[in-house]
C-alpha cells in the first residue's frame, strides 16, 4: 500500500467541510479563516513507548493524539477548526491504519474538527504528530499568564484518573472507567469556552497538577495555595488506591488533560464540572495543604508512560 | 536538560513577530490572520534514517524539515507566515540541539517565517515534523488541477541535482554544489508568488519529476508529453554523470523541491528562472521522448533516502 492509497483511502473523506476550500491531496490545504478572530495553532506528538505502550490499540493511540492537541485549544479557550496528522508508521498492517483512521475520526467528529492534511511516513516505531488550528475571539485568548492575586484556582473533572488507568493497565489490573480516561481523555472545549471572559489565566493538565500549576502561576508571576482535601477525585480512584496514593497522582500524576485555571469565584460560579482548589497568593512558589498542614510535593518523578 | 528549558533557550525567541499576539510557551500560539487572505496549511516529516542519513549534520536537517515544508507553501503559491515544529530526539546533546537549532533559524530567517509553537519529545531516532502556515490571496491559490489542455509545462531550476548529491555523499565522493541542493533545498516561493493569477496548475517535485508531473496530471483529468532534453541540468550533474545517469536523475531523483507547473507560454514569459519541458495534452498518461523517440520511464523505485 504505498502513501498515495493509504491517503486516499483511509484518510481523506468527501464532503464539505466548513471553511475548507481545498483539503487532503494537493501540495496544501486551502483554508478560510473566519475574519473576526484570532487563531490558536497546537502541536503534539505521541511516540510508541514513551507516550503509550506498544500493545496500545491504534483507534485509541489515535484518539488520544486528537484529544491531547484538543486539549490545548480547550485550554486556550478556543474551539477547533482543522487538523493536520504526521503519521509514522512502522510495520503497521492495512488493518491496524484502517484501526487508526477511524479512532482519529471519531474524535474529530464528536469535536468538530476537520481533517485538512498530512504525511505519512515509515519508521522503526510509530510515531503521531496532530497540530490543531483554532479560533477564539480577538484578544480572549486564556492565557498562563493572566492570573491574578485573590483569584480562586480552580479544575475540571477528577485528576489522577489517567495515570491511575496507565498504573493498572500496565500491572494487567484494569479498570475500565480508569483506563479510558488514560485512552480516551475528553477534552474541556465547552468549559474552556465558558470560561472566555471569565477566568484570568488558564493551562492544561498534561504533566499533573502540581507541575503545570506551577507553570501557570511563574507565566503570572504570583504564587498559589491549594487544598489537597479538595481535589475532586472518581469514585474508581478512591476504590482502587490508598489516600496517600491517591493524592499523589492527583498531584502529580500526568496525563488528565482537565483544565486548571484562576478567576474571581463569582465570575465562574454557573460553569458547571468545576471545582475550586485554592487561592492566587502574592509570594511566588505553590504550597499545598492537607488538614491546614503543609505538604512537600515531590512532582519531579512523572515522566507519562515510560 | 528538561524539554521547558530546551524549549525556552533554543527555541522561544524575543522580538515581535507580525501577526504573532503570542508565541511559543503557552498552550497554543495565538496568531492574527490577515483577513483578506486564505492561508495554506502544510506539513512534512524527515525521519532519521529514512530522508537523511544518521550522520547529517544537526543544523542540515533542520534547514531541510523547514525548507521542504516551504516548498509545498511555494507550490501552491502563497507566502509563508507561521511555522511549528514537533522534534523527538533520541540520545541528542545540547550541542546537537544548538546546531539544529541554528539551521531551523537560519532557514526561517530567509523565508521570513515564524517559529511560534512546538513539542519536544524523546524516542529511538530524530524525527522532525515541521508545519508552516501561509497566506494567499482569496480563490488564488495554485493547484494541482487546474491544468489546461495546450499549457506548457515548465519546471524551475535544475532537475536530478538532490538525488545526485545523496548518491555522492553516499559513496563518499561528495560534489559540494550536489551534496547543497540534497541538504539545502531552495523553496521557490519567489517564484510561486510570480506564479499567481498566471499558472494553472502547480506541484513541487519531491519525488522525482516523471511521478509528480503524473500527479498533477491525473489531478486535472489531463495528459501530457515532455521532451527529456529540454530538462534543466546543472554542470555539475552533467560532469559527474553519464547521459543516461542524468536522465534517470532528473526524471526520477527525489528531492529536488523544485516546482513543475503549467500555463500558458504567454502568461509566464517575462519570469525568470524557469524552462518549459513539453505540453499538456489531452490524452491521459505521461509521454517523455528523447530525440523523437518515446523513451519509457521507470519512476517506480525512488524512495528517497534509505
Amino acid at each position: 500500500m504505498d502513501e498515495f492509497d493509504l491517503i486516499r483511502r483511509y484518510f481523506d473523506r468527501d464532503g464539505e467541510m466548513p471553511g475548507v476550500a481545498v483539503g487532503v491531496g494537493d501540495d496544501g490545504a486551502v483554508l478560510t479563516p473566519d475574519t473576526a478572530k484570532q487563531q490558536i495553532q497546537v502541536i503534539d506528538t505521541l511516540v510508541e513507548g514513551v507516550h503509550f505502550p506498544p500493545d496500545t490499540k491504534a483507534a485509541d493511540i489515535a484518539y488520544r493524539a486528537v484529544a491531547v492537541n484538543l486539549s490545548d485549544i480547550a485550554a486556550m479557550g478556543a474551539y477547533p477548526r482543522w487538523m493536520t496528522l504526521a503519521l509514522t508508521l512502522s510495520d503497521s498492517s492495512e488493518q491496524w491504519v484502517a484501526a487508526f483512521s477511524s479512532g482519529l475520526f471519531d474524535a474529530a467528529d464528536k469535536y468538530k474538527v476537520a481533517l485538512v492534511g498530512g504525511d505519512t511516513t515509515s519508521g522503526p516505531i510509530v510515531t503521531v504528530t496532530v497540530t490543531i488550528t483554532g479560533e477564539v475571539e480577538t484578544g480572549a485568548a486564556l492565557l498562563r499568564s493572566g492570573a491574578k492575586v485573590g483569584d480562586a484556582i480552580f479544575v475540571t473533572g477528577t485528576l489522577g484518573d489517567a495515570a491511575a488507568g496507565l498504573d493498572l493497565l500496565q500491572r494487567g489490573e484494569p479498570d475500565e472507567f480508569l483506563a479510558q480516561r488514560f485512552l480516551r481523555p475528553a477534552p474541556r472545549i465547552t468549559t474552556g469556552r465558558a470560561l472566555v471572559g471569565k477566568a484570568n489565566s488558564a493551562i492544561d493538565i498534561s504533566d499533573g497538577l502540581a507541575g503545570d500549576l506551577k507553570k501557570l502561576l511563574t507565566a503570572s508571576g504570583v504564587g498559589g495555595e491549594i487544598d489537597i482535601d479538595k481535589l475532586p477525585l472518581s469514585e474508581s480512584l478512591r476504590e482502587r488506591f490508598t489516600p496517600d496514593e491517591q493524592q499523589q497522582l492527583a498531584l502529580c500524576g500526568g496525563d488528565d488533560y482537565e483544565l486548571c485555571f484562576t478567576a474571581a469565584r463569582e465570575a465562574v460560579k454557573d460553569i458547571p464540572g468545576i471545582a475550586a482548589i485554592g487561592a492566587v497568593r502574592e509570594s511566588t512558589g505553590l504550597i499545598c495543604r492537607r488538614n491546614g498542614e503543609i505538604v512537600e510535593v515531590d512532582d519531579s518523578g512523572y515522566r507519562h508512560f515510560q
